[in-house]
């Protein structure tokens, strides 16, 4: 997962462009990612797909000639969208167009300005300050003209129609675990669950933020009445705890589960919805308001490094996504075993011990685990528990419980629903 | 306000007589209260209009003919509905007509006997205690007979037939907290509202407690179903803590907006509704059950001064009344622009950028609370939720929902509904 | 009671035999039992009737023909259900047949083997230690053949079709908290209500545990939907604080009624619904879920002398059996009073002191509990609120609420519903 990171971090991404075709191309290596262009122009939703941005290089050289800024070095130097200029500017005019960071003096901002037509550059604080009263040479060699927004789509047919659906955005350009480790744990998961047989669809998005999701849901609003369950990933790479943030339903079972599971994860924090944030934002507007939450560590705008040339390889650590990737897997099992059943005998307990599941010496103080597993399980199974919900009620580990269903299942005492 | 208090503290009132019509006089040069009176004897609900009370004069004189006892003095000295007596008593006989508060001997306690006929004196525990044995002339100059029960009734017609009624009760005599403070507050905000343009109705009641609000039940049912809002104003004046008694639905928007209000009044409280207190007891018997609630500052009963001659002008503040009344602009204001919204686009964000309404750099980590509030309004008005519930959930103050709700209304992104 | 415990303490009771029938007869004496006799071989629900066990005696006796395990003084020392067996064998052979408590060495625990045809003794711990390395002489004379199971029911007609349900297990040999206790106060609670006139029915159940509750639950279907109240009794002669174990709904009334009744007994406990523990497990199977929880002390399990030796006469006190007694009254004081009624006069409060229902004087500050509950009652009775939920919410006394209540209904402005 690391190494994937290290390959796709120097990509200058956009929400058009190249460098989300390099990134999906790149992704293709590892799950067969169908990709879709969308032109420029499309209507999508309130939306329109703008025109697309390309950019080969740019630069700030001071009148020596020495590059003083250089997007081959740091793509975060420029403003993302700029317009093309190649001009002699004097301090005063360049300074309109620099962004940087006074909290954080050494780090560059990453900014955008994608329906504004403007050019920019971003760079250190100390770095502005030192600037001497000059004129300088800048370049910046970008294209925005007509083209299309690009976004990958990997799905998975389950033995149901009923649909996982995990998103991630695509379009920060060197920014690590922003974007990055949502990317990466998204492929991986992928990749492991195309080996399987499992009783989900599973439906991965890798697309840019917002309008992304937008021409996405434009285009499947057919399909949004299969997703049953929905996680946005991002920012699951650094070292903080785990958090999640709650679809805007509020007691979806994907919110259930995410609770049932952080519990255990020591600090992780659950959320109330809120309207900001990533693509659950789209997901969540009250048209679809799909239970969809948002997987992440510390969440954004809420670590210095958010949004600046901090975020980069090293803030993520490879323990952090294997974490990452750990614990969604357990998500995964727990949406697949998940079931709702009916007990079929529901009058009175079914003898166990007559059926081999149950000790046959009585009057000891003691219960197994196990015993007792199979009592919550027929006693809650009347169509509105689900085994999660017999879980969490008898605090029996969701592994035990799910076993001793299917032990039940095996002895006809009980039916999925 | 403080100089209305001064003008009404000396008038006798009662639940009926020339005291309360004396007292509407007074507000009618403020407000164009409409009067009514209702015939005793009349029906209303189940109960029975009384005779008039009506009092001229009436003291106790020792042997040597000096007036111990002055009603002109303090009109609480005569036990409120006394039947006339003219006559000499012995000590003995006397003290079977004395009501005094031996837990605050200094102090004069107001006490009533509407419904039984007798006549009695209050005085101060340690008056009584002085008494000497001999015997005493004592006079009641006052009448009971049929007549009428009087209240006064102001409308202010909003833009939609929905009320807010604000109702205070006139019926207490040279009492300042309780009942004057309730009158001034209402008089006021009725003064200042007439010349507004509103979207409720309002309607004021200045009644007697319990019989008045019962016969204005009880010819108004028809008019019941049209109120939204509700309060009970008393026990305004003194310098203790907002309080405020729910309506019996615990639940009512008012009971909500009450809440949101007062979370930032320090000290404030909130308690439960109880059958017990002033006129909320009718608006909110289980036949009626309507939306209103009681403001005030600490309740009856838990206070020493509470119906003793120590609720008087220097137990009421003139700056209490000022926090009172601005408390009750707010609450006002609140009602008027807590509307509900549909969001005219409610399948992904909107763009708002485009319609001017959002910053056009993207990337910083901060966020303006007028952003987010757009996307909070956007996100939650689906019809469920008003803007209270909405500033409620997001944490941002009301003023700045409804400055941004009023902007997404006017670029056509939301509806009221 | 304590007599009853000691006259029933030794009889060898298990789910079928003489021992239940000794120990009904007995209850016979005090309360007019009608037994009921299902036959071996019967099938009842997904059970079905055992053959009938019975014992006459059961010894070991060493080499020197010394009985060190006697049947007679403590019948524990048989495994319940044991097959008959009359054999030499060695120390090692026995061994597998013998079970002992090492946790607590020098008490006898109560095995059974209902199920399953087998043989054993249980001893101490210690006495086990201390067998010498010999042949023992082992005789258990007792049969196992078709016969039935019995059980005894009473049942208190009363006003209503409506029944109470006081179940308790009788299957237990020299058990003394557990299961004698249960049987006592159900037995004493039966014996004094057979006097009264109740406006519910009455119906006492004493059966053989699980076995038992299923062969009455699938013999009686039709009576079950007049349950409108269940406990199962048990573990009730203890010095431990009360316990409540809710039925599966988790807010039945009868779960209400023991959470006010019990708030006030000190360090009381009350728990959530669990499939496990006695005969609550069948009444609360999801296919009949009735409002049936359990009443007792210290729970099963809970406490080292359960389903031991040391369950004994001792471990029982005359004056915790007279607290449970007692406890159990007040449950069905408050069952039998807990009406809904409907304020008749719902519109505004109607006027109490024209019935001579409130003081005369007004005025004073103070308020008594009991016109404070007539207020309450009738404010909430409107047919969602029962006495028991207006005393919860008004913090009044139940019984005062409930005289209040019958004063009300005395005047007219209350009907019951």
């Amino acid at each position: 997962m690391y190494r994937l990171a290290e390959r796709l971090y120097p990509i200058c991404r956009s929400i058009t462009g190249n460098g989300v075709r390099e990134t999906l191309a790149i992704l293709k290596e590892i799950i067969p990612l169908e990709l879709t262009e969308v032109p420029s122009g499309t209507k999508v939703l309130d939306w329109e797909i703008p025109d697309e941005w390309n950019i080969k290089d740019a630069w700030i050289k001071d009148m020596a000639g020495d590059k003083i800024i250089n997007f081959r070095d740091l793509n975060l130097h420029v403003l993302n969208y700029s317009t093309p200029v190649d001009q002699i500017v004097d301090l005063e005019s360049l300074k309109e167009h620099l962004y940087t960071l006074p909290e954080y003096p050494q780090w560059v901002p990453y900014r955008t300005s994608y329906h504004n037509r403007q050019w920019g550059f971003c760079m250190s604080h100390n770095q502005m300050e030192n600037l001497k009263d000059d004129n300088y040479h800048i370049k910046i060699d970008s294209e925005i003209r007509p083209g299309a927004l690009t976004y990958g789509e990997f799905f998975i047919q389950g033995k149901t129609k009923e649909e996982v659906l995990i998103s991630c955005h695509i379009c920060h350009p060197s920014l690590c675990n922003d974007n990055l480790s949502g990317i990466i744990i998204a492929t991986f998961i992928a990749g492991f669950l195309q080996t399987l047989k499992t009783r989900f669809s599973y439906r991965f998005l890798f697309i840019p933020g917002t309008i992304g999701s937008i021409a996405w849901l434009s285009r499947n609003e057919n399909k949004l009445q299969h997703i049953k369950y929905g996680l946005v990933l991002t920012l699951l790479g650094d070292t903080s705890p785990f958090h999640y943030k709650k679809s805007r339903r509020g007691n979806a079972e994907i919110d259930k589960i995410m609770e049932y599971l952080l519990r255990n994860e020591s600090n992780s924090q659950i959320r109330e919805f809120s309207p900001y944030g990533y693509d659950e934002r789209q997901f969540c507007s009250p048209g679809f308001n799909l239970p969809v939450g948002r997987f992440s560590r510390k969440p954004h705008g809420e670590f210095p490094e958010y949004h600046t040339s901090a975020d980069n390889l090293d803030f993520v650590k490879p323990v952090s996504l294997g974490e990452s990737f750990t614990l969604l897997l357990k998500v995964i099992m727990l949406i697949e075993n998940n079931l709702k059943y009916i007990n079929l005998n529901p009058k009175g307990e079914p003898q166990l011990g007559r059926r081999g599941l149950y000790r046959q010496i009585g009057g000891e103080s003691r219960q197994k685990d196990y015993e007792m597993a199979l009592l919550w399980i027929l006693n809650f199974s009347d169509g509105d528990n689900s085994l999660l919900d017999i879980a969490i009620r008898s605090g029996i580990d969701f592994p035990v419980i799910s076993d001793a269903a299917q032990k039940l299942q095996h002895s006809s005492l009980l039916s999925a629903c």
